[in-house]
C-alpha cells in the first residue's frame, strides 16, 4: 500500500489525486479483500486510494466479509449502484484526478462514469494508468514468497502421486479429474486453471483440454497443473512416459531439459527478461526444432497464474530479485506429440532457486 | 449469423462497417467456436464480420480447432498480434467503420488499436456497439433450447441425487464438493458457477461460499448449483431440511415458494421483465420481510449463466417467446437463515415451461 501510494505522488496525478482499482487480483493485493468476481460484468468491489483514503466500495452482499478481510480500508456500501453513488464519494473527499486501470475497465463503462465526473464541480478528470498494481505485484515480498513455496509445494507432491499412480487405459478426462479430486482433499482453494493433460498426439498441442483419449505405454503424457492455496497460484509441468518412447522423442526429451537447464543457469537479477527464452531457443534451434517451440520460456506467478513479467522474445524488461517465474520450454511435433518440461523458480540474489519438487520420472535423461 | 449480419446494415454501421466481436460467449455464439479465454487479458480469438466476410482471427495455437469449430468462418492465423495484423486485414476488406463490443473492449487496448486504425488510409472509424450480440442472445432457438433443457436435466437429477444423500455431519464443503464429482461423472463440461452449500446461519447469504461447517437437522440447507452442457448453462436452487425447522423459517419458506409461484403465473411474453418481480417483492413484502429480499427475481441464462434480460425491478424491457430464464425469490435474516427458491423456465406461447425438475423435498408447504 505504501509502495502504491508513493507512486500516486508522481505525474499524471500529482496533486489531489487518487486511484482508482477494480481489477480483482490487484483489489486483493492492495486490500486483502478475498471476493473474486463471478463474471466479468458483475464486480465484488472496488477501492478508491488517495493520499489521505482507503476506501473499499461494495454492495450488500459482501460488505461483512469486506469488514472483516480489508481491515485497513474503509468499507462503504452501495446505496444504488457505482455509477450513481461513486462520483459522489470521490467528490466528497475532493479529489480533482482520478487515476484508473486502463487495461480492465471497458469503454462503455468509462464513457458512462467518466460523464458524471465530468459534471461535477469542480469536476474529476480521469487519467488512464498503465497496469499501476501489476507493476508493484511483479517482486513479491517474503510472505508473498512463503505463499508461493507452499502452493508450490503442495501442488508438487499431488502430481507426483499423481504421476505414481497412472497407468495404461486410464482417459486424460479421468487423470484431470483426479488431480482435482488430490487439490480439493489436500486443502487447496481450488485450482489456477483447469489441467492440461495431453497424451500421443494430444501432446503436440501446449493447450490441450483433457479428452477421452485412454493413455498408452510409450507415448509421452504432458501433465501441466496449478492449484490456488490463500490465494496464490502455482504451476508445474511434466512430460512422463509409461515405458521409453521412441528416439525422436527421446531426442526432444532431452533437447527441452538442456533447454530449460540452460535458461534456468542464465536467469539472474539484472538480466534482461528475454535472454533466457533467447539461450533456451538457441538449444532448440540446434537441434533442429526451431519451428517447434511457438510460445515463449515463461512467465510471473502470483495471484494470478499468468501475470508481469512475461520471460519470452518480446517486451523486455530487467528481472529483480523476488520475482516468482516458470520455466517452460516445449517442442511440439503435430501429429506426432510433445513435451513441455516447466519449473516454477524464485529469482534469488545468486540465481533461481527451484520451488517445484515433482521428481521428472525419465530413465533417459 | 443472419440476424447479426442485417443488424449491421442500420446505422450507425452503414455503409462499409463490420463488427469486431472479443467477447467468448458472443465469439461462440456466432462462430461454434469453443475456446474459453483463460484469463481476461489472454484472448482465443475474435471475428470479423462484414456483408462479404466472416472471419475468425485466432493464433496458432487455436488454429486447428478453429478451423473444426468454425465451418462457416475462415481461420486467420496471428502472424506477429493482434495490434500489428488486425488493422492491415481490416483494411484489405475495405472496411470503412468498425464496431466494437463497448461493454467488453479495455480503454487501454482499444486507445492502442484505434490509433492504427486512424493511421490507415483511408482511415477506419471505430463505432462503439452496446451488447450488440447479448442482445441476439436473449431469445433462444430451437437448438439452443434443447441444450438448455439437457442441462436443466442433468442439474436436476444431480441436485436430487445430492440431497437425498445429504446427512447431519458432513460439511458445506464436501457437499459441494460431491456436486462436482457427480457434474464431473455424468458428463458435464462443467460448473455453470461454483456450488453455494450454505447451512444455518450461511443461508442467510445469498453468494456464501461452501465453509467447513457442518449442517445439522432442521436448520435450512441451501443449495444454489448448475452445470454447463455443450456450452449451455443451467441454474437451480433448493433449500431443504433434514428435519422441520422453527416455526420463522417455515414461514419464510412459504412465503418465498408462494411469491415463486406468483411470479410464475404473471410470466408472460410481452410482459413488462419488472413485472413479476414486483408481484414475488409485494407478497414478501406483505409478509413482513420486505428487507430481506435484497437481490432481483432472475436472469437469463444460456451460454453465460447469468445474462440478458434481468428479472429485476429496474432496466424495464419486453419479455419475449424462447427467453430462457431463472425465477429465484429469497428471503434472508442476517444471524438467522435464509431460504432461495429457483427455477429456470422457457417462455412460450402462454407461458413459463418449467425445465428444472427436483423436487422441493418439503413436508410443510
Amino acid at each position: 500500500m505504501a509502495a502504491f501510494r508513493k507512486g500516486l505522488t508522481g505525474n499524471p496525478l500529482k496533486g489531489s489525486g487518487g486511484a482508482w482499482i477494480i481489477q480483482p487480483e490487484n483489489r486483493r493485493y492492495l486490500s486483502g479483500f478475498k471476493a473474486e468476481d463471478t463474471q466479468f460484468t458483475e464486480s465484488s468491489g472496488s477501492l478508491l486510494i488517495d493520499q489521505n483514503h482507503t476506501i473499499l466500495i461494495t454492495d450488500s452482499r459482501y460488505t461483512l466479509e469486506a469488514r472483516k478481510e480489508a481491515s485497513d480500508f474503509q468499507v462503504q456500501t452501495l446505496k444504488q449502484d457505482l455509477i450513481e453513488d461513486f462520483p459522489h464519494l470521490a467528490h466528497g473527499l475532493g479529489m480533482e484526478k482520478m487515476g484508473f486501470e486502463q487495461n480492465y475497465l471497458t469503454c462503455g463503462f468509462y464513457s458512462k462514469i467518466e460523464e458524471r465526473f465530468k459534471s461535477l464541480s469542480p469536476p474529476i478528470s480521469f487519467v488512464p494508468l498503465d497496469d499501476p498494481v501489476e507493476k508493484l505485484r511483479e517482486v513479491k515480498d517474503a510472505a508473498e514468497i512463503n505463499a508461493l513455496k507452499a502452493s508450490a509445494d503442495l501442488v508438487s507432491s499431488i502430481l507426483e502421486e499423481l504421476i505414481r499412480k497412472l497407468k495404461p487405459g486410464i482417459t486424460e478426462r479421468e487423470v484431470a479429474w483426479q488431480f482435482e479430486g488430490l487439490a480439493r482433499e489436500a486443502g487447496a482453494d481450488g485450482l489456477s486453471f483447469p489441467p492440461v493433460v495431453a497424451s500421443g498426439p494430444n501432446s503436440a498441442l501446449p493447450h490441450a483440454v483433457p479428452t477421452d483419449r485412454k493413455i498408452r505405454t510409450k507415448e509421452p503424457i504432458t501433465l501441466d497443473v496449478g492449484v490456488r492455496l490463500d490465494g496464490y497460484c502455482s504451476d508445474i509441468t511434466r512430460t512422463v512416459f509409461l515405458g521409453n518412447p521412441d528416439s525422436e522423442i527421446r531426442k526432444i526429451y532431452k533437447t527441452v531439459r538442456r533447454a530449460q537447464i540452460a535458461a534456468l543457469k542464465e536467469l539472474m537479477p539484472d538480466i534482461d527478461s528475454t535472454h533466457p527464452d533467447s539461450v533456451a531457443r538457441q538449444i532448440i534451434r540446434d537441434e533442429g526444432f526451431g519451428d517447434f517451440f511457438g510460445h515463449g520460456l515463461g512467465h510471473g506467478v502470483g495471484l494470478a497464474v499468468h501475470e508481469r513479467p512475461r520471460l519470452g522474445p518480446r517486451k523486455p524488461t530487467k528481472l529483480k530479485k523476488g520475482m516468482v517465474l516458470t520455466v517452460e520450454p516445449g517442442i511440439y511435433i503435430p501429429g506426432k506429440g510433445g513435451v513441455r518440461l516447466e519449473e516454477m523458480v524464485v529469482l534469488e540474489d545468486d540465481g533461481p532457486k527451484i520451488l517445484t519438487k515433482t521428481p521428472f520420472f525419465c530413465d533417459f535423461a
